[in-house]
């Protein structure tokens, strides 16, 4: 099948990595993990930015930096913007997607713990180089129902995470509506869904096994950083 | 005066936006201005992302958005990444700049103090479309010293903000030396290095006049944006 211009260069990793240039990720969007963050569910989606540079294909490993002594795995669907597009209404939002990937939105706990309690940014929890697995991507016309996947998340043998798209308290074109009103949204783009629950740590020597079932798996060692 | 490869194509703002892929926003770190705030003096750099479709080059306006009802000024020193590094040593910093700018992080205070309040990021108050107005780039040469340079906004005719960049916390070196730390710096991305005190509010109608004394000076108006 052929895509169309914009989006033929977006259908593989290395052009979503080329080209997008931000990651809006949100907070709390499945209600069992918000409960087990001891957190309320949000009236409205809570979005936070990690860096591109965050970024790890299939091949690559996560490295868990020397301040984090709690690093965690959250896997999360990703959505993949296809057009530049700013404002857009709910019943446009598909159209501007150009399909979705696997990820693992990986969280040094402590220092986002430590974060909230002074009322300071989740950036650098979210944001060390290697926090950000990813996929390969996979085309819209692939996914027959965004909101009716399954993912999951095991640790070495452990299945630590299963949870379905379905129960995100703020559904895929409530958030491109929402994020696209505040900032513009452009090709390349992924925003990162939010978690089920089940999130927890990973050590070094641990491999994480995380995928949607019947569409992508994706495998990650986990290794202490050197500096 | 011709410049090597790398850094000729950021000579111009056109070359910073089409580049960079993140704004490395720093809280705090001018005493002064951390107790306006009412904060403490942070041990170590605070970090924040802003997106880089925050940016607004002269000739552009300054939005408020609807959901804002208190936008802040903040002058700040822009530092231009000019190659790919990590890790990077204090003394090797220097190398890894391309040039200056000068830049008003906006910020929506009201969202923002709303956000610290519930341990939540600043992503929403520091993100918005036309949030990052920044002057044209400055190529390193022209400036004798980082840390020696004063920094003015004023609203209309009044001067609100007056600050020199030795009095910065974190000196550039170690800002370099502690961001690429965490996260890999890349061409044309941009380290706002923060506020020096006298924040203040913004209205539509008003006209934002902010420089870096001898070297470079913005004027953005402000407007109501509507949707
Ligand atoms: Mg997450
Ligand atoms: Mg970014
Ligand atoms: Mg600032």
């Amino acid at each position: 099948m052929v895509l169309p211009g914009a989006r033929r260069s977006l259908s593989s990793l290395s052009g979503i990595l080329g080209r997008g240039r931000k990651i809006v990720a949100i907070g709390r969007n499945y209600e069992a993990h918000a409960k087990e963050m001891k957190a309320e569910k949000p009236k409205e989606p809570i979005l936070f930015l990690k860096p591109t540079t965050s970024y790890v294909s299939q091949g690559g490993k996560v490295e868990i930096p020397a301040a984090c002594k709690d690093l965690h795995h959250e896997v999360e669907l990703g959505v993949v913007i296809g057009e530049t597009c700013r404002d857009v209404r709910q019943a446009d939002a598909e159209r501007h997607i150009a399909g979705y990937t696997c990820l693992l939105d990986m969280t040094a706990r402590d220092i986002q713990n430590a974060a909230k309690n002074k009322g300071l940014p989740w950036t650098v929890a979210k944001g060390y180089d290697s926090f950000t697995p990813m996929s390969e991507f996979i085309e819209k016309g692939r996914v027959r129902d965004p909101h009716d996947l399954e993912l999951y998340c095991f640790v070495d043998n452990e299945l630590r995470q299963k949870g379905n798209t379905r129960d995100m308290i703020f559904k895929i074109p409530e958030l491109v509506a929402y994020i696209s009103s505040i900032m513009t949204l452009e090709p390349g783009d992924v925003i990162a869904t939010g978690t089920p629950e089940g999130v927890g740590q990973v050590k070094a020597g641990q491999v994480m096994r995380a995928g949607i079932t019947g569409l992508v798996e994706i495998s990650f060692p986990v290794v202490d950083r050197r500096p």
